[in-house]
């Protein structure tokens, strides 16, 4: 076993003792933004990749899995999702999946960094094909403050599409945010925040769906998928929902789409939901 | 960033262009087998480590995840699971999950090499803690060879615990073997076998159903979980049966089931099933 050669990316992940890599061509970008070192390389079996203070952010292969995942679940759960707001999302592609939805009227997407923006237009055009569209909003600002500021009740879906729960990204996940997301959304409204690897980050999860509650919320799920490029390979979403349960989805609609998903549909939508043993019994000590 | 050290194992994944490491404390054990090389480390987090001819075979940490979905599913779609064959599975693991289910009767395990199930006795002790049950007969031979001569109708369930398609483990994958399985299979028997990773290896997995229906099977279903240690994270296992759907399984007698599960419920059961979209779509362009 000889060690991989300069010709790879590597991110370790030290809470686990592990590492995740990926073969790359050559370096396209990198520069330091007013918040973070941002770089994409070109890899030779992963499309491109987008690196953020050295965490991956997303690669062209997979990505599909985590958009879909943060879009659809919680749009299809909502009867009639119009006013949606995504907190972060700078590489817009969770921003395309939503606005795939024709029920949605607008969205807006607070997103800090303007540079995570303009790097993904040149190197992940695809991703943000939909950002011209007159329903969408982007504005690069703090997405807490934004949410603070929202009307009560103005908004039928959240989605927190942020990085991991550490440095800028913690307060995110703290019971005062779930506060302001609950004072923010109508009756009925739904958030559905990224929650980390249901194998390595077990208290991230618990945490979050005891603060989800203490903010308020009627019902929390959490969603679970496959992400190649994130520790440990396996994600999660945590949804929770104002004023009523999260069971069932306008499951009609998901058959009649009119648009094509590479992962998603009626039967995933539900699967993602069934809970492993250990994450049920986790999740029963809560109460 | 800079690559990592001599404290990591790597198991590069060359058609992929991805690489997965886990941090090591030692080397535990190295042998040249008559049949393969077969390393065992120490990790940081994520307990001993199996490593065959370089590529990852477990890790004590995450092997639940495999070997509950290679056994668990497969009993319990069928009605009475008397008589089990486990091609492979040296480890030991599955078949300790296979001895967990009242029903079954004797379970011959079928694996071309003694040293890694006399190393895994002394690494993996908890896997192997079943190899004393008198239902099991633990037989150090060609699986293939033991397949083509066992009587016809002589099995309920098959399960194929097997390395990649590649090498010696190829022929496991081919519509020859199939077809011995289908003749050693009784009415409404079930093979159940390892299928590679459905976001790199959709090839292997169309193929295999292909076969499996090519040697007779009435119907083939294939099973997604998450395997961290295994390329991209996301791993699956294919299913066929004979004579019968394989649809419907003992949802009652999983939801009383005399033992611990960490993955396994019947949520998860029905779950496993659901087909991605792009795999739908891959596997309905087959008829």
């Amino acid at each position: 076993m000889k060690p991989l050669d300069d010709n790879w990316f590597t991110e370790p992940c030290e809470e686990a003792g592990a590492a995740f890599s990926l073969h790359i061509q050559r370096k396209l970008h990198e520069e330091q933004s007013p918040f973070q070192k941002i770089e994409v390389y070109e890899t030779t079996h992963f499309g491109n990749l987008l690196v953020i203070d050295g965490f991956v952010m997303l690669s062209g292969r997979d990505n599909f899995l985590y958009h879909e995942m943060m879009a659809h679940p919680v749009l299809y759960a909502h009867a009639a999702p119009k006013r949606v707001a995504i907190i972060g999302g700078g590489d817009c592609g969770t921003l395309r999946e939503v606005l795939r939805h024709p029920e949605v009227e607008r969205v807006a997407q607070i997103d800090i960094d303007e540079r995570v923006t303009r790097v993904s237009e040149q190197y992940f055009p695809e991703l943000c094909e939909s950002n011209q569209d007159p329903r969408a909003e982007l504005l690069f600002d703090d997405g807490i403050k934004w949410m603070q500021q929202a009307p009560a009740g103005s908004l039928d879906v959240i989605i927190v599409d942020s990085t991991d729960p550490v440095g800028p990204g913690e307060v995110l996940f703290s019971e005062g945010f779930f506060r302001a997301c609950h004072r923010a959304l109508d009756q009925g409204g739904l958030i559905v925040q990224q929650s980390e690897s249901p194998l390595l980050h077990i208290e991230i999860l618990r945490d979050m769906h005891r603060r989800m509650g203490g903010a308020g919320f009627d019902q929390t799920r959490t969603l679970f998928y496959p992400q190649s490029v994130y520790p440990s390979g396996w994600w999660s979403a945590t949804l929770a929902r104002k004023g009523a349960l999260i069971e069932g989805f306008r499951e009609q609609d998901v058959q009649n789409r009119p648009f094509e998903t590479r992962y998603y549909n009626a039967d995933i939508h539900r699967a993602a939901f069934a809970m492993p043993e250990f994450f049920r019994k986790e999740l029963a000590g809560l109460s």
